[in-house]
């Protein structure tokens, strides 16, 4: 499309600094006959202290208008654990019904990883993004006391695997290696486990050409760190994502170049982009934050707009930027901000 | 005490190669005066085929008579995901109240970790071994439709928490660097996150030289590749235990040597000790599986049952074996064994 009018969360600490840089390089990059419309909003922390707001209907209706929506980070010591996780962050997730939660992990030339070798790493996770122990369901009777009970259920239905085992069937169908490791935990949640695995093998009849695998969450944090290359496309549902990816993104030159995507593909809500890390207050206002997982992000989100030729520009500037940085000072956040608007417009 | 009587379950593949490694070092390790008594059950993939049993009543009463058990590894591809792992390996740790699965997690000098540099790795995870999403509530509705709803219930009580979170206390005040770290994902799963963490913070009082923290289980898999040496004692969910169990074995040397106990520490029920690793059919027969892990589970056993200086006999025989494991050719799991005997006897 020719314009894009995008909403934009910095949030907190950090995210206000690598949404900036973000920005900066979205501007550069879009040609001069795509229109960038912008609007910035203040939810957070500062929000949430101010008015014990964290995402109203009235917001979500905002948004909505938005073609896609650009998230810095969530998240403050100041504020309970919990509360701006579940009070916005995953309620956004839930309310745009983003249910594919996509994060490549791409390890770079010139990167550093823990690993020791020469480890491949180029596979991009689709953790389900609605349903599982996310949900919100369960709850705490006799609170406080020795005979507390908390509960937290995990919810996951047919359709809600359905179509995210779908959409990574079809990525997997788009790569060369074309292949798609199913992640759960089968043999102890047989309930949900089954489900996962039945849809898993029947829609992996439509799709011949892709080869399937199937693997428990603890072997695979062990494959993640003794075998990455056996990886192409992993499907898995929303805890077991978000604990394999930041494993991923940790191997994969850490989280500072780690993106995600919370994508509806439907495109009846906008989709939400925003790099994998929190807030990190401890560094926060000092210029000290890699912006490189916010530009990444800014990659997929063009790419999810149709602006493939764009999201390229991007990822290639990106890694000629880290095949460089062994022989550089270290630089500021807007310092590599500037170094990838210059290369994305060069 | 002066007798061991031993329940034995070699069970499936290479459980039982490893499991006649572990009593043949048992056997060399205890003094004169201890009379060994083992009894060996029939558990597994076989027992199943031939009765369609996996462990009944009159098989726990049995079983409730030992001291302790040793396990080799149970699973085998003949028999669906679940069966075994439900019907024998989780009823037996609920049915003797295994709450404290003690995974102890040391890099050995000379032994190999994917990570790079020199990681000093040398903590053990007490995971909670009777509740969490482990207890099988749950369920589905309109099996095989694609209306199906299946749910999970990961259940949490005071009592159960607190048992567990009070022996891991303990252990880390028993270690040199008295730290524990409590891994949860108490930002999402908010009903049992907030029972565990106040429950953490409740008996952190009663232990004031105990340093505490609190890392969320995705940033744990990225701690335990990046800076393992910031772990001393972790406290855990079953689940979360699980997955990061698996990771620490890993970076720690490989499944090949990681141990655990499933303990009943009030001594009611018999505790077992079983290596963190699998059956490995795909190896089973060939005398290619390392016994050194299941050797390891024996020292947990023997320290358990209050047989101190053998365990650490056994410990200190593996250590100085693995350190000369990169000068010799590769040998066999009887060899293994046999030089670990040596040892011990020596
Ligand atoms: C902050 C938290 C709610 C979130 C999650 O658990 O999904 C984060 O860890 C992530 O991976 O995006
Ligand atoms: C086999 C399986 C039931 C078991 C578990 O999940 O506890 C295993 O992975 C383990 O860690 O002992």
């Amino acid at each position: 499309s020719r314009s894009i009018n995008l909403a934009v969360i910095p949030g907190d600490g950090i995210g206000q600094e690598v949404v900036a840089e973000g920005l900066k390089v979205l501007s550069a990059v879009l040609p001069q006959d795509v229109k960038l419309e912008t609007k910035e909003y203040d939810f957070g922390a500062r929000r949430y202290h101010a008015t014990g707001e964290t995402l109203t209907d009235a917001d979500l209706e905002r948004l909505r208008q938005h073609d896609a929506i650009l998230l810095g980070a969530i998240g403050d010591p100041s504020v309970p654990s919990g509360v701006l996780e579940r009070g916005f962050l995953l309620k956004l997730r839930f309310a745009f019904d983003h249910h594919v939660n996509l994060r490549p992990s791409k390890l770079l030339p010139g990167v550093a990883t823990p690993l020791a070798g020469d480890p491949q790493i180029d596979f991009v996770v689709v953790r389900e993004g609605t349903e599982g122990p996310y949900t919100g369901n369960g709850g705490t009777i006799r609170k406080g006391t020795e005979h507390e009970v908390a509960t937290e259920v995990s919810v996951n239905t047919a359709y809600g695997v359905e179509r995210v085992v779908r959409d990574a069937f079809a990525r997997a169908q788009a790569r060369p290696r074309k292949k798609l490791t199913l992640v759960h935990k089968n043999n102890v949640l047989t309930f949900a486990g089954h489900l996962w695995t039945n849809v898993f093998n029947r829609v992996a009849e439509e799709y011949p050409e892709v080869t399937t695998e199937y693997i428990h969450v603890d072997a695979a944090t062990i494959y993640l760190v003794t075998q990455p290359e056996r990886f192409d496309v992993i499907v898995t549902d929303n805890l077991f994502g978000d604990i394999i990816t930041d494993l991923a993104a940790a191997v994969s030159g850490g989280i500072g170049v780690a993106a995600s995507g919370n994508i509806n593909p439907s495109g009846a809500f906008p989709s939400m982009f925003e790099p994998v890390h929190g807030s990190a207050p401890d560094i926060a206002g000092q210029g000290k934050a890699d912006p490189t997982a916010t530009v990444l992000s800014v990659a997929l989100l063009l790419r999810h707009l149709g602006h493939e030729a764009e999201a390229t520009r991007i990822e290639d500037a990106v890694s000629a930027d880290l095949a460089e940085r062994g022989a550089l000072p270290a630089r500021s956040t807007s310092e590599i901000g500037d170094a990838l608007r210059v290369r994305v417009a060069g």
